[in-house]
């Protein structure tokens, strides 16, 4: 992996915000949903809180495998990854993660039974700077 | 569908300039992509541009059920849809919706055999403004 397009597309995606998780698969349809981004690692593994009874919980449970598109339509670049999203429910983790505006979605706060957090770990990740590069995403891993 | 709601979204849809469309059921697994939105109909069927060779044509060969996701951060305004996508290959389509500056992606123009258009039309319809109606989505359809 070029180390210095991987800087480039590590910053992006620390800038994106939101994200679209897409979920689905056997005889159930495809779903998506926009996701505000909690962290990203530095192997590109991003971190989501949810409401532990939504419907991506029982989607994932069914197939793990998700894909994650981060994209800024103004500088025209994106990333896309494919990989398996855990369901987190360890104290510890969710501790790490809490922040305390939370508490509008989780009135219990840290230790709230809906207060889940979701894992993604990338398979692969492709980059994409139409501005720089054109059409073609890069395949970082 | 209340009819101011439904232009609000319409307008929100046809400012988005892109969005995540996302495919793949049965074995295969869940993939999506950033696609610009080349119109927006008043039913919010959504007209694509894409290439015959891609991914997506095979994916939505095996299974056209499809999510469509329009987000902007700055506005904490999303449109979420589900619904089916046809691929269109028929000549008078293609040339009522072909853009001119697309002959860098089709040299050969209108008539340019990998020139596609896709046809997503909706059965859900979710709009979400959350500094408006807060977190929980409105059914449109």
């Amino acid at each position: 992996m070029g180390s210095a397009l991987k800087i480039e597309a590590l910053e992006f995606a620390r800038g994106a915000n939101v994200s679209v998780l897409a979920t689905g698969s056997g005889a159930k349809r495809v779903n998506a949903r926009v996701m505000q981004i909690v962290k990203v690692d530095d192997d590109f593994t991003v971190w989501y809180s949810t409401y532990g009874a939504s419907d991506k919980i029982s989607e994932l449970k069914n197939d793990p495998r998700t894909c994650v598109i981060m994209s800024n339509y103004k500088v025209m670049t994106d990333l896309r990854f494919h990989g398996t999203t855990e369901i987190i429910t360890d104290q510890k983790t969710k501790d790490r993660l809490w922040q305390d505006e939370w508490t509008r979605y989780y009135p219990k706060g840290k230790t709230d039974p809906n207060y889940t957090i979701l894992k993604f770990t990338p398979g692969e990740v492709e980059f994409r700077n139409m501005n720089k590069y054109g059409m073609e995403a890069k395949k970082l891993k």
